[in-house]
């Protein structure tokens, strides 16, 4: 157990706009562990190519031989050398991931981003990248997925909802908002 | 396929508070379709007392017998008669409910109301009904039930969340705002 770090795990669908919440987390001294970079590692271990498809084969792998925490465990050691007290979790997957974090950090808050189907099409289609759906039913499909490993379960049990369709302004007034509301709770617990 | 009926559909864990929501939406002029009452009038029909014991049972059995989506189907032809053109539709709970809704009513809307498990818990043991959690372990283990359902899938893939951490007033605010985007929605479909 971590008594002196406080924790902020973000969790929410493919394209709901975590990436304002984690910039302005930034901007307020939080440091960073994203989850995807445990695999990420994983890869260039193996000496793979970070490609979806190989990426996917390590998440799967690493799963079924560690549990299906093991990514939430491989970064504990991240966040318990990051500089800040303060840290904010990318991409949380699963109520299994929450219970990692939970059990090594007590100032554990789980946070959701959310948008619209419609709002996350738009935004992933926008942004382009390698692994982004072109249409309708290949974006489906990943939402799809990503619910099977237990996405939704997380979002449903977060602690605080960001909803961000898309206006950048309220996103960041909102996060900002719950930023306040966290790090309140986080000064009533005793901490040693 | 009934094109004349605008439907929101309304998801949440136990005690989010979808209450408020439904009351709101009545007061716009909304007909109220309970889920619940599908799975009470089989109750009625076999005689049994709506224990909360009897009720799951009658509710998993329809499940088994007549598909995921049984409840949901159930409700179509209530919706279809009542006297509204606006409906909304309590107690979502996977989306293969959401699909048979979808399918009927073009003009459909989920709509998720979210609330911390603090809050939810807070709510449910003040309000002390007969089927309310008495400690927190009970709580958890009837929220991971719903869960277990796709409650969690539901919640992830609404259009709109409306949060609802116990301000009355925030919580109505909130609601109208939605109603409106939905409304607003609606009226630039074709509705034939």
């Amino acid at each position: 157990m971590t008594l002196d770090k406080a924790v902020i795990g973000l969790t929410a669908m493919p394209g709901a706009g975590k990436s304002v919440v984690v910039a302005v987390a930034k901007e307020s001294g939080y440091d960073v562990v994203v989850m995807g970079d445990v695999v990420r590692e994983e890869a260039t271990k193996k000496g793979w190519e970070a490609t979806p498809e190989n990426l996917g084969k390590i998440m799967l792998e690493l799963r079924q031989e560690e549990g299906k925490g093991v990514i939430a465990k491989r970064c504990v050691p991240k966040i318990e050398t990051a500089p800040s007290k303060k840290i904010i979790v990318d991409g949380i997957r699963s109520l299994a991931e929450v219970d990692e974090f939970k059990k090594n950090f007590p100032m554990f808050t789980l946070v959701a981003v959310h948008a619209s189907p419609e709002a996350r099409f738009r935004r992933l289609f926008r942004r382009n990248r390698s692994d982004d759906p072109k249409d309708w039913e290949i974006f489906r499909l990943r939402d799809l997925r990503e619910l099977g490993v237990g996405l939704g379960e997380a979002i449903a049990m977060a602690e605080h909802v960001i909803v961000n369709e898309g206006e950048y302004e309220t996103a960041k007034k909102n996060t900002k908002e719950v930023l306040r509301k966290v790090e309140q709770k986080w000064t009533k617990q005793p901490s040693t």
